[in-house]
């Protein structure tokens, strides 16, 4: 095979076919995908259905600790995981720019295998489209997913109640940190490394110890913890109070945070989660989570309020008050 | 609103947020996207799911007789239709170049949600980010959708048998060539229209009249009728004879197809499919097509033979035979 994707890759002919063959079919392997059809046909059991989709476009394409392969499995596991449903199939859908090197392209879809095969999700169905020199940037990847929603199980970032507790899942940061690290060639004696990370079954494990306990859900990517607590206060019409001191985060995140100017309450993670629960279940949800590798780090950093506002206030370090507000401006492009 | 996506509109934060709520959710109006969530959680009926993704990179995103959205839309709608399912749910995701216009997105997208509406779909769930300029070429559109397969239907580009009939529901090249004749800023004098169209509706009514005589069904979409027909040929293990004559293509389309150097059995279709189907079900079926307004000119093109080789072969207008081989190389780059 040639050693660059040029424009008959994208062409519906030969060459795609023999892409589609050698790379995706080999990495992907299923039964579903060998039968060749441009649909994938499969049972699903009774009960509800998640569904969601994510274009990945991050900067760049292999980063410390991941590429946009896992990324774009692990974040979609993720969005299917935060409903509290069971992740099952994948789409992948790939936008290449014409001279991207093949050997990238195989090594990105072996990550995409690997972590599919890591969830036990399978990738049934795909696409791919070859664009100009100068008309895409190497590669971007959209994966949709679906998946079962247990019986009885009702999250959504609407049910946010006053007196309910908010949890996170771990140190807050990694993700953005290491990108932006490694984009600007930094060092700062500390390895940095992204968090992605399929989050299903620490899900499946904090919905055993409470299935009704859990409110909300959502892993804070773009925008960071700081946008998606906003995003459940005006979802749910209430307010929140946040403990600074209680926010899990690396050090040398924290620090390199400050070096680069950026305020780690809005970078982005990909390998953890917000959850609002009711106050009863928080310590069995807590404990759930800290009994998981993925939410060893697990906190309780704040709580619902009434508020007509919607706002997010947070007590800092110093023991004084803010308001985190939404992102505005963009802090960290292409950051997924 | 500004007049152009910038990088905020990418970051998850206060813009993107607005962008969403102007735009997505005023177009695509339904519960499931009010709710805001990152997944969309539905009830589906029990049986089997058809799941498709397809990106689509055409160029120019707006061309006679659709855009990129629509195109999206039906594109996706008839890759589930093309399993004999219904199509039920849509998800979209956009990655637009920094600079776009937006009211060419606001146009787009209002061609989705006409096109989805008008096919009875809902587009649940969706995503957007934005890359640098020049790092994309204005809008990228992935859509994902899924779909219901009906008890006893089972159609599979694997099943055609040696004796089956092979039918084309309507003229062949209208889209590639509309979007040559756009792109080279030609004229003939005549009029240049895509075909995109949603197919589902004419598949029902096929499988109305036939649920067991369909054995393979697809949309000939980049590399055409001829790449449509090979593969079914090297899923399926057999061989084909179609007539040229039977062919229904557009005098005008076959004249600018010539001018411009292109093989129509080549050429992208947006609004048509390939069936193979039992014999003594085909005039059935062929009928039923001819019923429906997007099949009035459907015809049998051929039948499935016998072929170790997996030929596909023609014969031609003037009584001669020849191979229709596989598409090498790159007929028309970004076609859809």
């Amino acid at each position: 095979m040639e050693s660059r994707i040029d424009l008959t890759h994208g062409s519906g002919g030969r060459a795609m076919a023999r892409l589609i063959e050698e790379i995706f079919l080999t990495a992907f392997d299923n039964d579903m995908l060998r039968q060749r059809n441009d649909q994938a046909c499969f049972e699903v059991p009774p009960g509800r259905l998640a569904m969601t989709t994510d274009g990945y476009v991050i900067s760049p394409v292999f980063f410390p600790g991941g590429d946009i392969g896992c990324l774009a499995v692990n974040g979609t596991i993720n969005d299917i995981a935060m409903s509290g449903a069971k992740p099952l199939y994948l789409s992948a859908g790939f936008i290449i720019e014409e001279g991207f090197p093949i050997d990238d392209l195989r090594r990105i879809v072996h990550s995409m295998a690997g972590s599919a095969s890591a969830a036990g999700v399978a990738i049934v169905t795909g696409d791919t489209k070859v664009v100009e020199k100068g008309k895409g940037d190497g590669i971007f990847v959209t994966t949709t997913g679906i998946g079962v929603v247990p019986e009885g199980v009702c999250i959504s970032g609407d049910l946010a109640q006053a007196g309910d507790k908010i949890l996170v899942s771990g140190t807050i940061g990694d993700h953005g940190t290491a990108v932006m690290v490694r984009r600007n060639n930094l060092s700062f004696g500390a390895t940095f490394l992204s968090d992605t990370a399929p989050l299903h079954d620490l899900v499946r494990r904090m919905l055993d110890a409470s299935p009704r306990g859990l409110h909300c859900m959502r892993d804070p990517t773009r925008g960071g913890l700081a946008t998606t607590l906003n995003e459940f206060a005006a979802q749910s019409h209430i307010g929140m109070l946040i403990m600074e001191t209680e926010i899990p985060m690396k050090v040398e995140v924290k620090s390199a945070c400050e070096f680069l100017g950026l305020d780690p309450l809005y970078v982005a993670n990909e390998g953890k989660l917000i959850a609002i629960c009711d106050p009863a279940a928080a310590p069995l949800i807590l404990d759930a989570m800290r009994s998981h590798p993925l939410g060893k780090d697990a906190a309780i950093i704040g709580e619902v309020q009434e508020d007509p506002n919607h706002f997010v206030q947070m007590v800092t370090a110093f023991g004084g008050r803010r308001i985190v507000q939404w992102l505005t401006g963009e802090q960290l492009p292409r950051i997924c």
